[in-house]
């Protein structure tokens, strides 16, 4: 069998892709590993998702799945590890050796944390350093955390964490911090919240737990050396888009190129919608609205081929 | 004052806009007639608004109304008549002489409907002749009525006024119907609705009220009469953006070109958004993800300013 349209990715974008192409009657699966993507693991409740004036992450995916699955469409829950084209359309294969054939695909597998590449990063993983502030905020309840990353999700992090952890350092590589206004002064009215700016990340160390890092002072040169038992890695995130190399082109992040009319790709028929674009806001709301151009542009581009 | 970011219109796009710019601390200004733009008049419950299962367009408003205004942004009920780019910025003029001044400015006015441009439909607005379903349909209870428009608001139009109606003709002056595949299987079903294509509308007429209207079969150039009570007019729309002009390009439909990675105009600082710009899909959660996308963007050139 071959599927009008595949959809490679179970969050927003994803999902929303697919309510729309079922709306339209186009033969659709959708893969994804997991339901959510980066929303599930939000640390802080959602308030800018219009329509919504406060709900968490996980909630709003179970009601953005419901939706979903009230829909005709196939939902089949692997990993996909390669996306080729062929004569017609395209073949996906996934981890367990399966493939499906699709004449469209949009892909919305989002991106995953970007690693710290420090030494003691991989020893102390699940020891104390973390990728996931909403999993893992509780294990720390009267402990001294570091978040590293002065981001947006940096902050949020350090936010939520205020309400477990008994002192949150937030480390800055730059000598300006990089979270919005909003958040700025959210965490200023936090005391236990300390920002460090200009701190370049040297090590993680500890015997089985993590026990202290270690940063250079960008400005003086000096190492510094911090005790804590906590570290939530917020450097931003690495789309996840190897299996489809050769097909679409990438900026240096590795986000893929797309026509941000249609979110179509170099390749025709093939779309990349969400967190993986070059798109420079990242949001749940303007990632649904991409789900929804690409798979009406998906159904146009098909009507094409029929004429 | 001067504003950092007024915003025109009051529908998913504006309101989206809004939300964003509150929280990015942008000393905003919204301006609208009222609040819901076409979302408002919708005739049937919405079902792909990620998030809401079923939501009436009311209903839906309703909820981003009050998120709105839960932010910290000023609101004026107000017409504007013009927008003159300043050296620095905007000046924004409405019908009852009022100025605001803005360093950006999105607009999310929306689209008005199209008329007919028959004869005899000026005479029977109120009398029979309808642009707005949601409002009037309960009206004809039990009576035969026209929709005049074979696209997805046409359909749409059609399936709500099965209702009330006794009898629904849908008239489409091409060959084939614009609507989509579920929108045509939907009224397959529904045995009362009548498609009739290669329909040009000639004219409408009665004493007081509409009894009748007179239309050409374009492949026999045959006239034939109608009799019916009752005539939705669902032909389109155009974008209610002449108070804009010489500050924006247009495509021939008067939509506002834009780059959408922004949302951009032409002109810096002065963005489109949602209906009225270029963009060939028009959705609600598209224009909601392009007011987030425009107000990050008005947020990220007040920031350049700044430098």
């Amino acid at each position: 069998m071959v599927y009008d349209l595949i959809i490679i990715g179970g969050g927003p974008a994803g999902i929303t892709a697919g309510i729309y192409a079922a709306r339209q009657k186009l033969k659709t699966l959708l893969i994804t590993k997991s339901f959510g993507g980066q929303v599930a693991r939000k640390a802080v409740a959602i308030e800018n998702y219009p329509g919504f004036e406060k709900i968490s992450g996980q909630e709003l995916i179970k009601k953005l799945e419901e939706q979903l699955r009230k829909q005709k469409i196939d939902i089949e829950q692997k990993e996909v590890i390669r996306v080729e084209k062929k004569a017609q359309g395209f073949l996906i294969l996934t981890e367990s050796k399966e493939t499906f054939e699709s004449k469209t695909v949009i892909v919305a597998s989002g991106a995953d944390p970007r690693p710290l590449e420090v030494p003691g990063e991989k020893k102390f993983i699940g020891r104390g350093l973390s990728y996931c502030v909403t999993c893992d905020a509780p294990v720390f309840s009267n402990k001294t955390v570091a978040v590293i990353g002065g981001g947006n999700a940096g902050f949020e992090a350090a936010i939520f964490l205020a309400n477990y952890a008994k002192k949150i350092y937030i480390l800055e590589a730059g000598s300006k911090v990089g979270a919005d206004q909003f958040n700025q002064e959210k965490v200023k009215k936090i005391k236990k919240i300390e920002v460090i700016s200009s701190a370049i990340l040297k090590r993680i160390e500890g015997k089985k737990f993590v026990e202290k890092i270690i940063y250079q002072n960008k400005k003086t040169k000096k190492n510094i050396t911090l005790p804590l038992e906590g570290i939530f890695v917020e450097i931003g995130s690495q789309p996840a888009t190897s299996f489809i190399k050769g097909l679409v082109d990438f900026n240096k992040k590795d986000e893929i190129k797309v026509d941000f009319e249609t979110c179509q790709t170099k390749t025709e028929g093939l779309f990349a919608v969400g967190d993986l674009n070059v798109g420079p806001y990242k949001q749940i709301v303007t990632a649904a609205g991409e789900g929804a151009k690409a798979a009406l542009a998906a159904y146009d581009y098909l009507s094409r081929l029929e004429i």
